[in-house]
This record gives C-alpha cells, sequence and structure tokens, in this order.
C-alpha cells in the first residue's frame, strides 16, 4: 500500500516518462536480484569501441516492459481480449527475461557456466521469486516459457518483433550513437494486431517491417559484430576460460568470493540449485573487471596478458574475410608469437586463433513476420508483392575471422 | 606516423562523429591513465535516481574537447588569432581537465584524499605526461593552470561559458532523460567572441545565455542536488570514511591491491609523488563497488550496512528545508536507532546527520558573462536591460537536510 | 459508421501519429470551414525571417487538440472526473479555438475588420456549426466561453498553461528552428492536476514552469517581436488599411472576389451575419497574396510599393530603444522620403512611422500558475521560496520601434 | 561590400544555423528570382495528406546549398582540390538548381508549358541571372549543364547521391512526420570521397548506403506516390489542363495577369524568351490556389468540381493494383458518372481515368554508387558481398492506378 505511493516513474533518455503499472512490478524492481541488473553492461565490452555504450540490463528491462505496455494498450484498443492478469503477467515476464544475464551478458555463458543460457536462468530466477512473491508470478512464468495457451503471448515476450528486440536495438542505436540503426519502436507497436492467435502487423506497415529489417542487419555488421567488440568478447570469453583451468589445476589466483564459487565448482543445467542461484546473484561486472585488475599482476603469462589487454585496450589484430583462413599462416602466427614470448602452443592459442560469424537478417525457415492485409488476408512479410528483396535478406552470411597480436606484424 | 591511420573518428550519442584533431591527441586517448577514465562514472551514483546516467568522464572529456574544436574554428573564423600551436594545446588542456577525478568522481576527494581536490591531482597526470611525451604539454600545463599570457584560453577550460560546462550539462541532461536541463551548446559557442583578452557573448546571444543559466539551474536542484542522489553520495562518502576509521585502527577489511593502499596511507598535497601517483592511476569505481561487495559480509555494523544500502538500493530517507533542523529532532532520531540496533552515538551518526546544500545560478562577484553589443560595448549580462532577473538569480540559495533510516518512522 | 474507418491518424512531424478521437471531430476537421485553415499561416509573414515558417493554423488546432486528449488523461487518471461528453466537448472547444482567424492569423484583426477579435468569429464560426451539427457543439461552446460551471475546462482552453499555448510554442520553435524557444509540453502537461477547481501544476514541476516562462519570453523577443517578422507585419495591416481607403474613396483595384467583399463593407461586431461569416470563410493568405502580385502593378505609390516590399522581402528600416523617438528626427525621416518621390505626409506616413513593443513574461495581476505543495496547499509559483525572478519578470517591458525606407540613408 | 554586413546566417530547423558563404550568393537569394520560390511548395498538395508538408523549394535549395558546403569541406579535407572559385561555383549551381520549378513544384510541366522540365527553365533563368551578375555564373552553368570538365562536380548536383536528393529526402520525411523516411545526410557526405574523378562512397558506408536506398524507396511508396497525394496531383494537372482547354476555345474564365498569359498562349521549348521567363518569374502557388478559388464559381462542371475537390479535400477515390483494371470496369464507372450528371464522355474523363506510377529503388543500368574499398578498389555498391537485395531493389515495380468520384460507390 505504502509503496504505491513511492517511486512510480522512472526518468529514461529515450522514452522520457515510464510509468511503473503497479506496485508488485514495483517491488520485483526494488528486489536486489533486480537491482543488480544495474551493474550489467547490455552490451559486454562493446563500450571499448563506442564510449557511450555503457547502458545496463536494467535500463533495457524497463524500457521493454515500457513497449509491452504500449503494445497491450494497442491490441486492447483494437479489441483484442487481454485481461488485468494477463496484461502484468506480460509485464514482469518481459521486466525478468532478461534476468539471468551473468557479467557483461554473455561472457559467462561460453566460458564459466558452459551449456546454461540465460534464459533457462532467469527461469530459474523467476521460480524463486515466485516463491517470495507468494505465486503472484505463476502466470508470467507460464508466458515465458511458452506454456501458456494463447500463443501471441510469447510472441510478444520472443518472437520477430517481441518487445526485447525492440528495445534493445532502439537503445543500443542511441547509446552508441549509430543513429542509422534505430528503429521506430512505437509506431511498429501501433501497427500490430492480433489475428487467429498470432501477432500480425497491419499491411501498411510492410515498409516499416522492411526498415527495421535492414536496420537489425545494419546493427549486427556494424556494432554487435564489429572487429574490436569481436575481439574484446572473445577475449574475455578466453580470459575465463583461462582462469577456470588455473583454478581446476590447483593455481590460486585472486577473485571476488563469488567468483570464486563459480571458478572452482562445476556447474551443470542440472545440478543448479537455490544455493548456487544466490552466488550467481551476486555476480556482476565488477567481479570481472576486478579480477583483471588484480590478474594483471599475477604470473601466468596467459593471464596478465589478457587483463592487461582488456584494461588498456590493447587488443588483439583482427582479420575478416569470407574464405576459410589459410592453415599455414595460422600456425605461422603461433609460431612467431611462441618464439618471442617462448610461451607452449597451447598458451599462444588464446591469442592467435580463428572463428566465424554469422549474420542472417530474416530468417524464412523459422517464425515469420506476417502482415494482414485489408482483404484479411494473412502473408508472410517475405511474399509480398514488390519485396524479392527479403529473400535475398534471408541468406544466412557467414565469415571468417582471424586473431593474433599486433606485435606480430 | 602510422598512429595517423589509426582511429581518427570516435561515435557519440550527442554529436554524432568527433573527430580526433591530431596524433598526440590520439596518443593520449590511447595512454592507461587516460582510458581508465572509461571506469570512472561521470555523475557519481547518480544512476541510482535516473538510470540512464552511467556515462564516464571519459566520453565527457572527448566531448569537451569536441567542443573546444568548435571554439577555436569560431573564433578564428572571426579574425581571432589561434595558432596550431595553441589550438593543438587547448584541446589537451581541456581533454584531460578531468584525469584526475578518482571513483565516482567526488567520493574521494571528500574522504580518502581529502584536502586534495581533482584539480591539483589533473596538473600532477599532466606534469607526468609531459615526461613521457618529451615535453609537448607544456604550453597545454601553462594554460590548464591559467599562466598563459592570453586570458581567454584559461576562460575556455575553466570560466562561466567554458567547454567543461558547455559539454557536461549537456551530455548529463541526455544520459538522465532531463531534457528540460539540456542547452544549446554549439549554438551558444557560435556566438563567442574574444574582446580585450575576454572572452564575450555576441549581444544577440542574451536569451541564450540566459537560457543556459536558467538549464543551469534546473540541473542543479532537480538532478545534482536530487535527493536520492544525494543520499547516496553522503553514504558513499561516509562508507569510504568508515573504512579509512577502520584500517587506521587495525582492523583488517577486504579491499582491492590499490584501495588498500589509500585506505592504508594519509596523504596531503605535499606528499604526493609518482609513486602515489600510479597507485591513483589504478583506482576506479570497480574498487569501490568490489569493495561493498565484500563489505557487506564484513562485522562492523556501518561498514556492512552502508553496503548493502548501496547495493540494494535501499537508502536513507531524507528531508529538506529552508530552515535549519532542530536539534532536538535529530537527537530524538539518533537515540531510536542507537536503541533499536544497540549501536554507540558514534556509530549511529553514520545513519542520522544534517547538511547544507547551496545554488547559486549565476554569480555577480566572480567572473561574469560578457555580452559585446553592437555599440562595440563590453557588459555583463546581468545589467542588461530587461534582465533584472538575473540579479535575483545570483542570490545564493542555502537548504539544510537531514538524513535518517527509514526503519526510524 | 463509414467515417470510423476513414481517417483516423493524422502524421505531425512533432508528436508523430495523432490520433482522431472521434467521428464528429472527423467531421469537422472535414468540413471546409476548418480546411481553410490549412491556408492560414499560422506565424504571418515570420517565414520572411524563419523560412521553415510555413506552418498553418490547421495543424496547430490539431496538435492543441492531440495535447487536450494528454491533459484529459492525466487529469482522469490522477481521478478528476471527466465525463464522455466533456472531454469531447474540450476537443472541440480547442479544435475550432482558432477557426476565426483570417488571412496570416492577424493581419484582418487590425486592418480590415477592426474591432473584431478572431475569438469572437471564432464563436460565431462555432454557432454556425453547431446548427449543422444539430447542436452537438453546446457544451463545447459553452466552455469556449467560459460559460461552463467547472472552471478548470476554460483554464484548459485559455490560461497560463492552455493547449493553445503549450502547442504554438513549442511548434513554433520548432517551425522557426529557434530550438531554445522550445518547451517540453508533454512533461507539462503530466504534472497538471485540478484543485478546488482549479488547474494547478504538481510542486516538482516548479522548474519546468520557470523553464516554460523563459522559453516564452526568448520566443516572444527572439520570434515574435523580432525585427523583420515586425515590419512585415505592420506592412501587411498598412496595405490593407490602404487597400480599403482606396476602395472606400472610389478607387477600383483588383482584388478577388471575396476580399472585395470587405473592403467594400464596414463590418462591426453587431452586424456579422451568417452571409458575412459565409463570405469570411473563404478568406485566406492566398486572397492577400494574390492582391498584392496584382497591386505591385497599380498606379498608387504606397499600394503598389508596399506590395513590391513583402513580395521580393526589401523591407523598411527599422530601429529598436528603450527611449521614445525624437519627433524631429522622424519627421526629417518623411521629408526626406516626401521629396525623393514628391509624395504627400500622409503617404509618407505609411513608409516612416513608429510604434511600441511590449512583452510581459508572467503576469502577476492577471490569473496566476499555480503550484500545489505535498502540504497540499496552492501558491503562486512567484511566490514560490526561491524564485524571485519571477517577480522580476512580471515587469511589463517596453520598447520604441520606428521604421523608415532603407534609400532614406 | 554592405552585403557583407547584412543577413549571413539562416535558421534552418533541419540543420540549425546555415551560413551564407559569400556576397554573390546572398544577392542571388535576395533576388525576386530566388524570392519566388518562398511561394512554390515543395511538395506540391501533398500537404492534403501530410499537414506538415508546407515547407517550399527556397528552404530546399539553401539547404541543398548548406550540405554541398559539407561536402566541399569534407573533400578538400581528404586532399580533393577545389579551387575557391569551383566551389563558389558548386554553390551557386546547386542553389540555383530548381529555380525553374513552377506552382506546386510539377504541375505546370505536366500541363500549361508540357514538354519543357524544369531543369531547362532553370538552366534558362541562370542565363538571365549571368547578364545581370556580370558573367559571374559562368562556370555554375558549366558545372550545371554537365559541360565542366571534371566529372563529379556533376554528380554533386545531379547523382545517385547528390546534394538535392540528400536535402529533399531527409527534409521531406521531416515535415511529413514519416521519420523512417529520415537518412542521416551528414554521415553519407562524411564518407564520400573522389577517385578517378568519380564521386565515391568510402567502403565502410556501404550500410549506410543500403540504408539511404531503402529509406527513399520507403519514401516513395509511402510519401511522394501515396494515394492522396497520386490523386491530388492528378486533379491539379487536370484542372490546368481544363483551363487550358477553355481558354484555347474561347471560353474566358478567371485567373490572375500571369496565369492567364500561360492559359493563352502556346510555349514550346523554343519559343521561350525573356519576357515568356519573366512571366514565368512572376507564377507561383497562389496564382494557382487563388484561381481554383476563383473558378469554383464558373459554370463548367469539369472546372468547378475539381476546384471544390482540391479546396475542401473531397478527392477522388483511387484504387491501386498489380494487374491492368478492366476495360469494362473502367467503362461502366464512366457511364455512371456520365447519367449521374448528363455530362459528356469526354468531361467525366477527367473524374475517371487510369495511370501507372512505377518506383525503382536502385538503378543498375545508370549511373552507379560505387565504394571505395580498403584494397583501393572501385565496386558498384550492388555487386559488393552479402548484398544481393540491391539487384532485387533494381528491378522495377509498375502499378496500376484507377480514379473515380466516391458518389460513384
Amino acid at each position: 500500500m505504502n509503496s504505491q505511493n513511492k517511486l512510480k516513474i522512472i526518468n529514461d533518455p529515450i522514452y522520457g516518462f515510464i510509468t511503473i503499472p503497479s506496485s508488485i512490478i514495483f517491488e520485483l524492481i526494488e528486489h536486489r536480484f533486480f537491482q543488480r541488473l544495474r551493474r550489467i553492461s547490455q552490451m559486454g565490452m562493446s563500450y571499448l569501441v563506442y564510449p557511450g555504450a555503457h547502458h545496463t540490463r536494467f535500463q533495457h528491462a524497463i524500457g521493454a516492459m515500457h513497449l509491452m505496455q504500449k503494445a497491450v494498450q494497442t491490441l486492447v484498443f483494437k479489441g483484442v481480449k487481454i485481461s488485468a492478469e494477463e496484461s502484468e503477467a506480460l509485464y514482469i515476464a518481459i521486466l525478468l527475461h532478461d534476468i539471468g544475464h551473468g557479467p557483461f551478458s554473455h561472457a559467462m555463458e561460453h566460458s564459466i557456466v558452459e551449456g546454461i543460457d540465460h534464459e533457462s536462468i532467469s527461469l530459474l530466477f523467476m521460480s524463486e521469486l515466485n516463491k517470495e512473491f507468494n505465486n503472484r508470478l505463476t502466470l508470467a512464468i507460464q508466458i515465458f516459457s511458452d506454456n501458456y495457451h494463447r500463443n501471441f503471448f510469447y510472441q510478444l515476450i520472443s518472437g520477430q518483433l517481441d518487445m526485447d528486440r525492440l528495445d534493445y536495438l532502439k537503445r543500443d542505436s542511441f547509446y552508441t550513437g549509430v543513429s542509422e540503426g534505430s528503429i521506430n519502436s512505437e509506431r511498429l507497436i501501433s501497427m500490430l494486431n492480433v489475428v487467429e492467435d498470432k501477432l500480425v502487423v497491419e499491411e501498411k506497415g510492410i515498409y516499416s517491417v522492411e526498415k527495421f529489417i535492414i536496420a537489425r542487419r545494419l546493427m549486427y555488421w556494424q556494432v554487435y559484430l564489429h572487429k574490436t567488440s569481436l575481439v574484446a568478447e572473445q577475449l574475455l570469453t578466453r580470459l575465463l576460460k583461462r582462469a577456470k583451468y588455473l583454478v581446476t589445476n590447483g593455481v590460486v589466483i585472486n577473485a571476488s568470493k563469488h567468483l570464486s564459487f563459480f571458478l572452482n565448482c562445476s556447474i551443470t543445467k542440472k545440478s543448479i540449485n537455490s544455493e548456487i542461484l544466490n552466488e550467481f546473484a551476486n555476480l556482476d561486472d565488477n567481479d570481472i573487471i576486478s579480477a583483471m585488475k588484480s590478474w594483471q599482476y599475477e604470473d601466468d603469462f596467459v593471464l596478465s596478458n589478457i587483463s592487461k589487454m582488456l584494461l588498456n585496450r590493447e587488443l588483439l589484430k583482427i582479420e575478416i574475410q569470407i574464405e576459410a583462413f589459410d592453415r599455414e599462416y595460422i600456425s605461422e602466427s603461433k609460431q612467431k608469437l611462441m618464439a618471442r614470448y617462448s610461451i607452449t602452443d597451447e598458451e599462444a592459442s588464446y591469442f592467435v586463433f580463428i572463428g566465424q560469424i554469422t549474420n542472417q537478417a530474416y530468417s524464412m525457415k523459422k517464425e515469420t513476420i506476417d502482415l494482414f492485409t485489408k482483404q484479411e488476408k494473412t502473408i508472410d512479410v517475405a511474399n509480398a508483392s514488390d519485396h524479392f528483396n527479403l529473400k535475398a535478406l534471408s541468406k544466412k552470411v557467414v565469415k571468417n575471422y582471424m586473431c593474433y597480436p599486433k606485435t606480430n606484424n
């Protein structure tokens, strides 16, 4: 009751005022699980390329909830029945959809808690919160895990035009300053409707959808798969792998209580329990950065050098090309490094490595974006007349990259 | 030479593209002293109120340098003579003006390295860099320390309309989403000129200057002196003071290598040397946050509770009023807390305390903002006809605040 | 019924999408009386100074209606009771508030139909429309003419913070490109409330209100009272006066059917009837511009010269000063002109004349802007602590101007 | 000399301040030929769909000149040699590129002065001005007519990425409020360069170019070829044709002096002379609107009805489809109208008619947009890897439309 009168409005650089729709939402935001997201960078280490990109999962989650409110308003205005319980569940589901993200958003997934994606952890957090909140999150959990009978609900959470994407594309474009990647989320939402339990876009929205797809593609090439971001992300993942490797082999290295916990134990999807989740709830970007600051003085060549590289932005060089890299070229590069610093092949492979990046602007195999025509037909946007190019954009683009130290040149 | 071809342009959410004007500027930005600013929050813990406010001193410094380029272009276009050496020195001086900021921008100044302002430390860093860069920063240092014979140079670095203010007001308004605080920096710059070695604003800019002063005042009341920011900042300062107190009294508490250094030694303006500066160069926001995360488990009531408060955003209550607070009211509040948790008066005073905030939109005593009229006269903007209100705005406003735990109610 | 499916959304450069809330609003917009506003420039001939300022009364009226929807939503959300009939009446009243504007918004009022302000004509149009729409505008008319028992309704239409001002200040700032004059209308609206049947602003909105007043003042000096606009407006008024004078004296001059009607007859507030209103409904900017284009070839020195001046932007010179102009200085200037072109004193007085402009940012005598404090008191914003400057801003500023031909120099 | 001190800066809602680079540019803008552009709507009658679209050719021409300044700065910065004479000529050429536009931009071309495009008339005006300005426009005329030896100069005036397009796409998107059509002109310009006398875009600009093409396509479908705009433009053209037909057949209809001139005489490209050009220089939107206002009372069924339709926005219905319209369907519709109003087949064909619209986002046959790769190769953007979709976009899309009166339903 009292919380009713507390914070009700949040200032957002993008949407202006965001209203918190109910007291349970307010309490969830106040919860320390959610407050942790203030310390989880939305775009990992992309700020090394785009200095403005220091926004957090906290803002994104609240932004996505704001857009969900707009979507519910639009749909209800158009005659779609959504009950008060259902709308609150939608807000909760989108608010918590990323609560399982670890430090730098994706760094943990590919290193320390391998094999467990952040969605699974989000679900675990929701269950935990559901206990604390007397099962008031049950419906939200059903929607989030796609177990609710109304299909379009899940599409709003996780689909081609979900509120997650509509917020993060806009937000990431805003904070990086890559204005060409900006999308008009509110306009797209205003053209949504539901036909036969499926989310559709009104026909007149065809150009906006196309613009959305192109903007998304641009953000991938220009921002998410930016050379330097790619190097930084790879280095971060390898740093954590190295730390885990060292600890597993009995080397003592400095780390915060909670990071140590994860470096020391081996976790699988099955073995996660409340205790582990609680440890996870204490991890954030600071644990990683602080570890780097300490690790730069460690004896291990790999650990200290990657730490320095990330702290001082003295990263690896990267080449990107369509063809695979020549094995000999890679081997030579590694040899050079091994000779220079008298390190083993295994150590060198932390600094000389290859990989692939892929980008598919629009997938025609999975779920489609459907238009609803004036003739009341539902058609895939890729098949709408005059849009041949979407078929082209649905081809997956694969590129190869190779990283190696600048000093190798 | 090679650096010429490296990074030359930086994306900024506010100004779009920022060009790096020369290779020495590029190298200074790449220096680890400057890269550290990526980990220093521009607005301290204000993100607890404005979730978007995660921008850093790094961005601000580069933004201010960008505005300095605009200012130099404008002045040169209007016939003010500025040599290539002078303009580069101006860019360096503004780029480095905040390099001496510690974690959360102001937290250190009022606690651990008391008595030493960040400008002094900036100057020390500049001297250190000057050695590394073969005295190429000498002119920049002269300008920064107001020892250059052309007075308006210093005004561009530190004056009523300096590039520092013109960037941070705009930037803070942008990231907090408090759009009413926004100023039109580029427009103000376009109306600058120099008369008798003094920076002036063309007469037609009178309303823009007025708007600037009002926006600044609004930012102070609404953002910088916002209740919750104030509480957070006070708590942060007190947390560090407590840590120092404990360490001084022989209590062992967990802290990063570099934070420990400062908790353990007593530093005065005179005693600072290269070694201490090097330690300082390793401190950033992460050291503080990581310390809090560890300190929340410490035995000390004050240390653990303030840490939890800041981490989970469960802050003190604050009251603000014109009159001083009643001594008895304060005392009562403290007694209640002491009784509740069986703590000493000294410990309670970390949670129940009073203070003052002041705001003066325009000072008529110090340096003025001068208008240059069509009759070629220079007059203080406050004396320009029809602007009586500036005189009113130059009155200093003082308010009293009192903080105490929510549980006291 | 059919109209339900017609145009429902209007694109606006400022607010994005504007929704038309009901079918009667839609039909009123479609009415030829309202469509005429597409041909009435919002800012008279200000586009001679600000080339972007070609926006029309049509856009402004719809924009103000959009803001009224926001205001009603806000107030209803805060518990103010507003029935569906009342809200529709508010939308109609604000939509039609400017429907009585003649060509170039104010040119007619001060020349051809002297003594009749546009509000009176708006009311006449509303009555006319009320007949056509089966008295469905009755409540709107009551509100517009301040005859409705709920006082704050009229304040939303015509008050210190009415939707008219909140739209035109924002819109004029947008189209002129004078971004410093911009106000945050949506934010101001979000802080409105009603206390004892009076519109109030929540206390926290104090800085926003101040910003609003300053922005308004800036728009007056920099835009509405801009030297060149002033000259153009004066010339336009004098041109129409001259035309009327000539026609009254039997000179035949070319003019459109509807403009001729008004040049030929003398109209008073009392004598206006349906027929005259119908003639008025056919007048717009084109009648005036086309007349000028024709009049530039007329024999009359005054008529042809003012026409050319306005068409080719070769305006009079203007001086502005606090003191009154010296009578001799004026007389001399006139003599010079008379001698140069062998014209009479009466003719010369169309090109050499004086006048006054006044600007009062905030009037304390009339209706005030009231703040509603947390202590639930209502206070005038000018008396709120720390805002002395508003008292200063409430002083009326009066300036004198004098116009004369450039060739006089 | 005096003009130096006159107007030097123009406020633009889009770019902020626009600087007038030299006194001849200033004098050209002041010329009555150019001032006329203030009365020529940039987007014809599109304001009937987008009420904000009242911007003029005047603003567009100045905006394009502003972008040309940016382009010259960028190219010079990158080492392209452009002399002061050349850059001034570029500014003049782009400033005057649209000076030959008649009322509503395109209405005349397809009706009254058929067979003469506005570029030809622009060239005639330039020649006329060249006489007045003592041949100081000679170089500009060479560039504008593609007779200058440096090819990329013409590309800046009229090419795939010319300053004309870069301004009008941005400007039209801004004023219509169709924000998805916005392009980042300044960013595109910043990536231009010249290789072998040909304008190229740096490779990293590939996504920006793609975005530009998509935005342009969207503007065509959503704005320039918008159903209602299309109807209005067709009606306007037919109205003027009807007027000319009537006059040619001896019917006396009311029209301004200058419009009458063109209704009465038959003009071919060859027959245009100074006198005709002078008449043309007096025509603008007002002549057309005023004519309509008069013509709505004429006896001729076609003339009066189209006039009313355009004035009161009661337009024809339009259907658009890929296939051609059935002849019988068209015939039936016409018959119905003929019967209803007892009009001839010829008269009815003004209200029932068919036509085609085409849209080609990117033409691969004509001039291409070339990228300049890091390997210093020049390649067509359509052949750059991963951009198959541009090939698709280069297919021309043709659609059929049919218009008929609403009353026919």
